[in-house]
């Protein structure tokens, strides 16, 4: 055994110090041995600071005792918390000198060799110094004893160390007043049993990277294969988060993740489309405001006034006007889009409010203008509409489809007293009473239906056939969208419900199709408003799917 | 000189070998004085791995250039780019073994003397033993390089070492060809010269603690007059929308119009801060997660990785990190705010898991941060936390503060089963029980209190202060505002309550405050995700309220 040898063999980590003074001539030999470990990019962080003063020491003392208290509580074994208690892990008052060494963080704050992979290199150099310190301190006949259960923070408080200057412990240094029997304390005690030899083993074979690259371009777009199905799960699964914890978000990324058939899908060139029309059953005093303002809200929208322009400007949401019918001949606009089919429909009361004729001419208006959009590159499509009396409209189209009693189905719109409800629905139900159609669906919305109704089911069809998201204001739309739900049911797959309205027909809707929507925030505006205000939602649902880390990427636990 | 100090003084950081092989006589000799180094709590977590295959060091070279690259585009300094990509600081394929030194984070599993202040005491056991290694060689006539430029994350990949194992870095090892004229090589280069001396000071001032006890102002600013409030209302109600139509979204508008006091008020520098720490109780099995988890995440947070940073992207929010506890040293980062109380509070199981003076420290902490953010010219502040175990902490706060029994303040956290869910509230119930200090708010913060929870209240206070908009999460946050509420109860007027949470107790505090939230998304995640989501909600009405033509200005007819 060599002389370094025995003297890293006979190095021991001291609790247990005589009254002998330190020289200063050990503590500069000492420290100098410190001075000649290995500094990183050369930055000599390393910084010693001496401690004498029993003041400091009674200070540091009391730190360290709240932390062992801390220890103890750690484990619930009643005889290893006994154990514990019983064993000397300092000596701070005894030893004659305290050594605080510390590295200083702010060298990192220039360039440095060898931080790249990890900046600890700063700080792995301070405890090469620890090391030779003690390895001079024992050949020297003196030793040290590293006391680290230490609250770090109010530690540095006491000391006054400036910020940047970080604390490896406290040092207790001293003439040792035992070797413990040539071994570690904690085994003397019978704490544990030091291992024998260390622990070495030769690696071989050279490990490949496990991240696979799982392509599904080939798949068919129409199909949900299982296996991308689990690959799209796995993928949500893995984002650093406890699983599920992103409730609806997760759903809606799944969603939208299956209709674009991608593990990275992304929202282009979003558009909300709101459709408006007049209604005959207006002239009834089912709304509490005159078919003019159909009119005057559609110029609101031209002139960027009304709530959907604000909602869509601030979420970045292309806006388009459609004039599906009503009672006025707009001057020319090139940002209203004419699909007029008349102005207004009639009155339900007595008759139908259109010819099954109009009907086809709705859905194929609302087909194109639906297929113009999406050839501009958007695959993302929210659906609103305007018009005085069209809750009445929505109201008896679900009644009759769903065979639901018009008292289910009918709410106060966008705002008539109890009294106009009452008068609302003696109207409506007089106007169902009078039908004498036929039992078969198109005859249904000829006779009850809307302009912009039925072009928004025209235009959800398309949307579907065009594999595009389709946003799902509240009930107005919600009723157009049962309308395309009955004519092609796989709809729902690329549909997001966006806000539960406040009218009670819009949830027995969604309880209906089986479905939920994002928000409740009691709007009850129509416009395409729950669209243009969820989508930012929506977005985060895409963004957290395409933009978190993974607990492998980040080298988080998963459970 | 001593034969010690020759040792200490001649080793070197080398990157020059000759060929000769490293017998294995040399190599067992280096380990077990490797082996002879401290081992804190005698865990032995030291690991040798030997790399003998070419094959191998080719793929750890291709992984330093990697970093290399990374390194020397960190400088921006020509010269020194050009004199850094000149500078030889591996030896990875020439050196005759490798040699990978590492560490066992798993003995932190159990019980272990010595980590309750820093458990990175366990990976500086390891570097002590690098230390050893290399003082061997040296007197062995042989020496080592400590190559740390490495992706470490591939690097263990690569190696196939488990999760638990992390490599202190690659370790060139061979006989030297060079011993740079008795000097670093990085001096010898000019790089940069060593100090002749090494850095002492001898601390002879016991810094006293700066707590004071923080008061803050309980007077409403916010007097809100009549008129003013009339006013806003007027010009909500006169937006071209049917009264009261935008829900939420007007009941939103009108509290921020009167909040700052302006009938067009403004969100600025909107900044969601996020509290990070770790909790004592976490070693009783209250989580799903182990505790290292908090450190992994606040790791991802300042990688960009997690929930939190994408949906603030998205939403251009401001984000700040605090490290307000973590049992973890992080190395120091810009971008990290550093709080640290402590790591981790203590178990609140048998005894207090902080002092009184720390929950001081909190607030002052909290509220100082939240000062610098309000400094910065932002007028909206998000509130979110992580933290391993803090769902059993703010059930427990919850209980004690609205007396209420433990199973109703109780969840499942990020997702507990059922088994553990009734060992979590039998846990929280005897800690409940073992509480016999007085009833006053503060002694039952400090007994069962969390410092991201604390620091949270001290923020929130602060914010009232500055009369900024308070964003509310989840449940723990809900916990922190509750406490916020109970010292200052006008505080309410400034929150917006962002999501209600699943965890049953959050709706009891929300019903406990009268406030609604503005989201129902099923979160459960915290990391004030619940607030980054919705603040685009908020916005919308902030927008509706300056942006919206009014029924004059549009021509359109009121009700």
């Amino acid at each position: 055994m060599t002389h370094l040898d025995e003297i890293l063999k006979s190095r021991r980590d001291t609790r247990h110090f005589t009254n002998d003074e330190v020289p200063d001539a050990v503590v500069q030999k000492a420290l100098q041995a410190g001075h000649w470990a290995p500094s990183v990019g050369l930055t000599d962080a390393t910084k010693y600071y001496l401690i004498k003063s029993t003041e400091i020491k009674k200070a540091i003392k009391e730190l360290f005792l709240e932390y062992d208290i801390k220890a103890a509580n750690l484990t619930d074994d009643v005889n290893q918390k006994t154990q514990y208690q019983a064993l000397k892990l300092e000596a701070i008052e005894e030893a004659p000198l305290g050594l605080v060494i510390c590295y200083d963080r702010s060298v990192l704050n220039s360039f440095t060799i060898g931080t790249v992979g990890s900046n600890e290199a700063i700080k792995f150099s301070s405890v090469c110094a620890v090391q030779n310190i003690w390895l001079s301190l024992t050949e020297q006949g003196y030793s040290m004893g590293w006391v680290s259960i230490l609250n770090y923070y109010q530690f540095k408080q006491l000391l006054g160390l400036p910020e940047n200057i970080e604390p490896l412990g406290y040092f207790c240094v001293g003439k040792p007043a035992t070797n413990y029997e040539n071994q570690p304390m904690l085994q003397q005690l019978n704490w544990k049993q030091k291992q024998e030899a260390p622990f070495i083993e030769e690696i071989t074979v050279l490990h490949e990277s496990k991240i696979e690259n799982i392509n599904f371009e080939n798949q068919d777009r129409t199909e949900t294969s299982s296996d991308f199905s689990k690959a799209l799960q796995y993928k949500i699964d893995n984002k650093t988060k406890p699983l599920g914890s992103l409730g609806i978000l997760e759903v809606v990324a799944k969603q939208i993740g299956e209709v674009f058939q991608t593990l990275e899908p992304k929202i282009t060139k979003p558009n909300m489309v709101v459709f408006a029309a007049d209604h005959g059953i207006a002239n009834h005093g089912v709304s509490a405001y005159p078919q003019d303002v159909t009119r005057q809200m559609v110029i609101n929208f031209l002139e960027g006034g009304a709530a959907i322009n604000v909602f869509c400007k601030q979420n970045n949401i292309q806006l388009s006007i459609v004039d599906a019918g009503v009672n006025y001949d707009f001057p020319m606009n090139a940002n209203l889009i004419s699909a007029k089919i008349g102005k207004g429909t009639h009155s339900f009361l007595q008759g139908p409010a259109m010819s099954k004729t109009e009907v086809d001419l709705c859905f194929i208006k609302g087909s194109e203008i639906v297929a113009t959009i999406a050839k501009t590159g958007s695959n993302c499509i929210g659906f609103g509409e305007m018009g005085i009396g069209n809750t009445a409209t929505a109201s008896v189209l679900m009644s009759v489809i769903l065979k639901l009693p018009i008292e289910d189905c009918v709410g106060k719109g966008t705002g008539v007293n109890d009294e106009q409800l009452i008068q609302k629905i003696n109207i409506l139900k007089k106007a169902i009473d009078n039908y004498n159609g036929s039992e078969d669906l198109d005859s249904k919305l000829a006779y009850f239906g809307g302009f912009e109704i039925m072009q928004m089911v025209g235009g959800m069809l398309k949307a579907k056939e065009e594999n595009m998201l389709l946003l799902v204001d509240g009930f107005i739309c919600s009723v157009a969208f049962l309308i395309a739900f009955k004519k092609n049911p796989s709809i729902t797959k690329n549909a997001i419900f966006c806000h539960s309205s406040a009218e009670q027909g819009h949830q027995k809707i969604l309880d209906y199709l089986g479905v939920r929507s994002l928000l409740q925030l009691d709007l009850r505006l129509g416009e395409g408003t729950g669209c243009a205000i969820a989508f930012p939602i929506i977005e985060s649902a895409v963004a957290f799917l395409n933009d978190m880390a993974s607990f492998e990427s980040a080298g988080v636990s998963g459970q």
